[in-house]
């Protein structure tokens, strides 16, 4: 079975904590990549320790998206898939890919035209960098793989949608091992360095430049300079919840006479933002849901103090 | 504005509660189709009453579904467009639609064939089945309004999604007044009679056929009689969890040595079952979930029964 092979789970270790603690019933939440494994987990759980397992359906972005209603209800949730500091009822389970990183690192060798190189990736390759070091070092690079700091970082090396600080700032470019655009575009965006993207998965490799990205949010803030109704959204998400950033986007909104309202989300969905039918959004949630939007205006906060700057003038 | 015209809803008296209750911050909640009312509601509290206002972003499908996030964060919560028992923190506000239904009941006459008829719609409309009664009466029909009962049944002739107890079974068919196919679909379903539906916005009469729903469930049913895996769906919807019956399920399901698991969802969507993998679906949430899907099997709680007994032969 594919799925079993491409991801190593310690199912073991799981039934060790299970037993060894004496819980009496346990979560599973997984994000979406994961989610099929759901239910070999659950029934393992389920056959070894003869306990009830309750499986999150809802997607999950990141340590910062634990299911709290889910954790309320159990006595132990594991959460897979990211990397973050366990408290009392909650166990982060950190997953491996078991595929090889290598033929997608030779691909990227021809698109990196400097000589020192950041090399960052995800947590499920995380153990494979060395790998990666030899290769491009073989390749003539000077290699700089640096720990980075922040919730959920912890190994040098690993970045997070919303955290680049692994990337070291006197790199030329930046090699990032993993899949989507997500990550890249952060890291793109944050670093405003060239970023070149391995795919472990499909082998393909995309170059994100980082001007065209900023380009693109002046434009969206350009388009925003006359909007009349603002939303400002504060997130329901255990690790994204920001009312006191949001409440000083509402203070600075009525000193500048903006009308402004402040929305409660869990998942920040275009659909959601298109059916409140107001002008723009600020995001205290996610800054990187920004990049989801084709149909509304959603900024950041630092946007929207550039924005409030621009209508200054 | 059109917006404004279509509902009316009572913001002067929502301003005397906050007013008299000396609250100091408010949530609001509406269904999608009231959503853009939020901003002008919120407005209006922020102008009036100088106190911050939160409105919930994500969608709402009855007064089963409190958003309980907001309910803790803020002293007084609105709940908007759906009838239900208010809470010391908690209000239900009635909306009504201003659209005369007269021209939608004109329209619908020629489709009713029987001579007794129960006339049922929802909340927004319940003030003008007067109006329908005189229609159809003097069409030469018999009307039956009858109040049913259940939590959020506050009028005669009054249904929800899930709660056609309203139609008196005397009838010979059921004259729904109402927008799409939710509601008069599940009284098809539930009553076993022949449903016409007049649509006030668009002044479109569909008719429903209760055979054919019957006999798309039963073919699902069929579809699922040699499935593997099976999940048992628990709501964190505030008055949609029912872990007492998603446990007798997953009893019958051991009993009967099916693999079953359960599973957490708020939001039930047919992109969250098919990325959790099963083979078939049993949902303890809304019981009208099970129409929505077209790739995946959900069952209710009833067919699974079923299911069972066409397994043991």
């Amino acid at each position: 079975m594919q799925q079993k092979t491409e991801f190593r789970i310690d199912i073991e270790g799981i039934i060790n904590i299970i037993r060894r603690r004496g819980v009496r019933s346990v979560g599973l939440q997984l994000p979406a990549g994961l989610m099929r494994q759901g239910r070999l987990i659950s029934k393992e759980i389920q056959n070894q320790c003869n306990i009830p397992v309750i499986i999150a359906g809802k997607g999950c972005y990141g340590s910062c998206d634990i299911d709290t209603e889910l954790l309320g209800m159990v006595d132990l949730l594991f959460h897979f898939g990211h990397s973050g500091s366990d408290r009392e009822n909650l166990i982060f389970v950190e997953v491996r890919s078991t595929l090889d990183v290598s033929p997608a690192i030779e691909s990227a060798i021809e698109y990196l035209e400097g000589d020192k190189i950041a090399v960052v990736t995800t947590i499920q390759h995380i153990d494979q960098l060395d790998r990666a070091k030899t290769i491009l070092e073989r390749a003539k690079k000077e290699i700089m793989i640096r720990m980075g700091s922040g919730d959920g970082i912890n190994y040098p090396g690993q970045v997070l949608g919303c955290n680049a600080s692994a990337v070291d700032p006197r790199c030329d470019e930046v090699l990032f091992i993993g899949t989507g655009l997500f990550h890249p575009g952060g890291i793109a965006l944050i670093c405003k360095k060239k970023v070149v993207a391995a795919d472990p998965y499909t082998e393909r490799v995309e170059v994100i430049d980082p001007e065209s990205l900023i380009r693109r949010r002046w434009a969206i803030l350009a388009g925003a300079i006359d909007a009349d109704v603002f939303g400002v959204i504060l997130s329901a998400k255990s690790g994204q919840y920001n009312k006191e950033l949001a409440d000083k986007i509402l203070k600075a909104a009525a000193d500048h006479k903006i009308e402004a309202h402040l929305i409660l989300l869990d998942e920040v969905t275009e659909d959601a933002l298109i059916n409140l039918g107001m002008d723009v959004y600020i995001n205290t949630a996610c800054p990187r849901l920004v990049d989801d939007m084709e149909q509304v205006t959603l900024l950041n906060p630092d946007e929207f103090k550039k924005l409030l700057d621009l209508r200054e003038r």
